[in-house]
């Protein structure tokens, strides 16, 4: 393997049927009122499962369900190396009233590079398959990916499969009880790569008119809990000067996030999504303001120096607006980088099709940075109409779709006809 | 009337009796938590009520009752005009929680500089009455002051006896339940001065050391709701250039506000007590702000110029974070400003009790702003500890307690014997 890059005859996966099966699979678990609602481990899910298991049989591949419902349609190599697996895929579960991409294209896609490979070469090295990961969402069941932290030995099987919705219903019974509770051990299957298609869920590509996005990694993420503490004062009778304001206070914080940690021009993200005041009375100044703050920075190094700038205002503001404060860290993700092989491979075969591309971080969470830890991995994405998703208004190019999907399929034939990955599996 | 000051010799309130009937009051309407909870028209209000009109016949004195609930104590004149009436007073409505000497004090030293009047000047021009005015609280019934606007003819009659409070009961019913639907019609007095001592529920006089805080008027009020639309995001996929966060333009706001509208060395008050945010999720960038807003100022004319300057920073602020933002005024009260004659007798007094004072504005609302289109009015403050008010916290030293009482008795005196008001009445 290795070595100079081979000619590969141009190959192509099937659009046509590609945007017919994702409307089809878009309009499986449709509540009453119309909205897409595929929640894992429901009957909704056990639908859209069906449909891609029929898909996968139709196209004469063999189906595997793990313990914790993820499903895997295989592709065996002819040659030396049947264990050697390079694996594509996503997820088909969705957030409450979804639109119809989200996870499902980078399934689907994976499904028809499966089939166009068998169709294009006889001959492979490797083998390859797709995956459907379960509970990518986390809307019904925590944590996020789920399925893949299983799979890839991040979160124990037992633990995964007690785990229990809002209404007290346990992830296991309920896999058993829509029938995919399969045999298979998680992590069967020792991936030599993974790779991931998907839309990208924000509004870059658009923005720069790129077609293909090269992920080089996912972000990591900081979520904290500020509790600021001053006093309750009459608005009316307490001067200004005497005012312990923390209502003020988080208002200096919000707009020191954004005029000195996240300005237009660093690659950190903050948000403050939530504020509550207390008492919350028009004429009592706030003797409490409770703000949760999303820092967010593509590299380890960055996520870092942001938390500890953060930290040395929050005891410059206590100072400055005579308040006291509390934090308390919600969530903490360290941030993955993607493989630099990989991405120069999606690059190259992006400019062989004349497609455009653009390196970007992914800011939301894909079952790929949980598979990075297991083998080298990427990312490909594709233009996001107006940066929309999780919504009904989530929309890409149809010929986007194509464009991505041939990209993807471009990239596992050198990896399954014989390339190198970039570095030895673990 | 009027002319150099005649020389009066010294007269005093009985102190101790003051300060036993305020703590004894203090004990009426104590619910089960032994809060102080005596809302207008309530049961609990009736037996304050009694107990001030047992004190008020106690003392030998007439008891009037108006249609609206107000309760009179009269000094008739014994010279040549019985119908020039001066008037102090203040209410015996307290909020939930309340603390003793709001409201209360001002209506029982009323009472004690009637009583030290009857018994040192046996010669009186003017008539003298204490009144306790119905619902100046405003927490039973809207709107606050009900009673000294229905007295002053600012508020009809048979509206103020038709407000229903939150269960739906209504005040003209339960004045009649209680026993104090009275038969006099409001106005029936027609005084030529209002004096309402009160404690100052603010830190003034405490932080300056001052024991007579000499009202030359109340602070104007202007209270706004502030939506703010901008768009919601994705926290992770969103670039800081590509937001229009509606959570940091209500940050925006709130410091605005307190750099540029209310410093430390301006008269305007702002206060900012409520913010909400939509959708309210940790990683969503905020589509919704709703910021309300209390602007406060002595002068009319600086209230208008602060409306103006916030409304012209709203529209900056409009297009600096390309939002939208609508704006609503939810009430607004014009300044009051007290007679200066008044004030300058208040001033007088205290220096001949070695008192010293502190001209300051009211930041609250009192039954004297509306009493002052009526006639020319002023108050007088006593230090609150603390600046606490509206709580079991209030507290004022007894002998500060003493001493305004005393000044309220030495300007009732200069009237009652005589001295000009300053103004011809209306």
């Amino acid at each position: 393997m290795g070595g100079e890059p081979r000619v590969i005859p141009t190959a192509a996966i099937d659009g046509h049927r590609l945007l017919a099966r994702l409307a089809q699979l878009g309009q499986v678990g449709r509540d009453a009122d119309g909205r897409l609602v595929r929640l894992a481990a429901s009957d909704a899910d056990k639908c859209g499962r069906d449909l891609f298991g029929r898909w996968v049989r139709e196209a004469g591949l063999e189906l595997v369900v793990d313990r914790i419902g993820n499903m895997f349609g295989l592709l065996p190599g002819t040659e030396s190396s049947p264990g050697s697996w390079v694996l594509v895929g996503s997820h088909l579960d969705t957030v409450v009233d979804a639109g119809i991409h989200d996870g499902t294209y980078g399934v689907l896609a994976g499904l028809e590079v499966l089939d166009a490979l068998r169709r294009t070469d006889r001959v492979r090295e490797r083998s390859l398959a797709v995956a459907a990961f379960t509970n990518e969402e986390g809307v019904r069941f925590t944590p996020d990916m789920l399925g893949s932290q299983v799979f890839a030995g991040a979160l124990p099987l037992e633990a995964a499969l007690g785990q229990a919705d809002g209404d007290g219903t346990i992830l296991g019974n309920e896999l058993a009880r829509i029938g995919y509770a399969g045999a298979a051990e998680p992590g069967w299957l020792d991936p030599v790569a993974y790779l991931e298609l998907h839309i990208e869920q924000g509004p870059l590509l658009e923005h720069h008119d790129r077609t293909i996005g090269v992920v080089t990694g996912v972000q990591g993420l900081s979520w904290w809990e500020i509790a600021i503490d001053g006093v309750a004062n009459h608005a009316g009778t307490t001067p200004t000067a005497m005012r312990r304001d923390a209502g003020l206070a988080a208002a200096r914080l919000v707009s020191w996030l954004r005029d000195e940690l996240a300005t237009i021009d660093s690659p950190t993200r903050a948000t403050v999504g939530c504020v509550r005041f207390e008492p919350a009375a028009i004429n009592v100044v706030p003797s409490r303001a409770i703000v949760t703050v999303d820092l967010r920075h593509p590299e380890a190094e960055g996520l870092a120096r942001a938390e500890g700038r953060f930290r040395q205002y929050l005891e410059r503001l206590t100072t400055r607006e005579g308040v006291t404060i509390a934090s308390r860290c919600l969530a903490r993700l360290e941030p993955v980088t993607f493989e630099a092989r990989l991405l120069g491979m999606i690059e190259a075969a992006a400019a062989e099709r004349g497609l455009s591309t653009l390196r970007l971080v992914s800011g939301a969470g894909h079952d790929a940075q949980v598979m990075a830890a297991l083998c080298p991995s990427a990312m490909i994405f594709v233009p996001s109409l107006g940066g929309i998703s999780h919504s009904p208004r989530e929309a890409s190019r149809p010929a986007d779709l194509v464009s991505g999907a041939n990209v993807l399929l471009d990239v596992v034939r050198r990896l399954v006809l014989g390339d190198d990955v970039g570095r030895t599996a673990r």
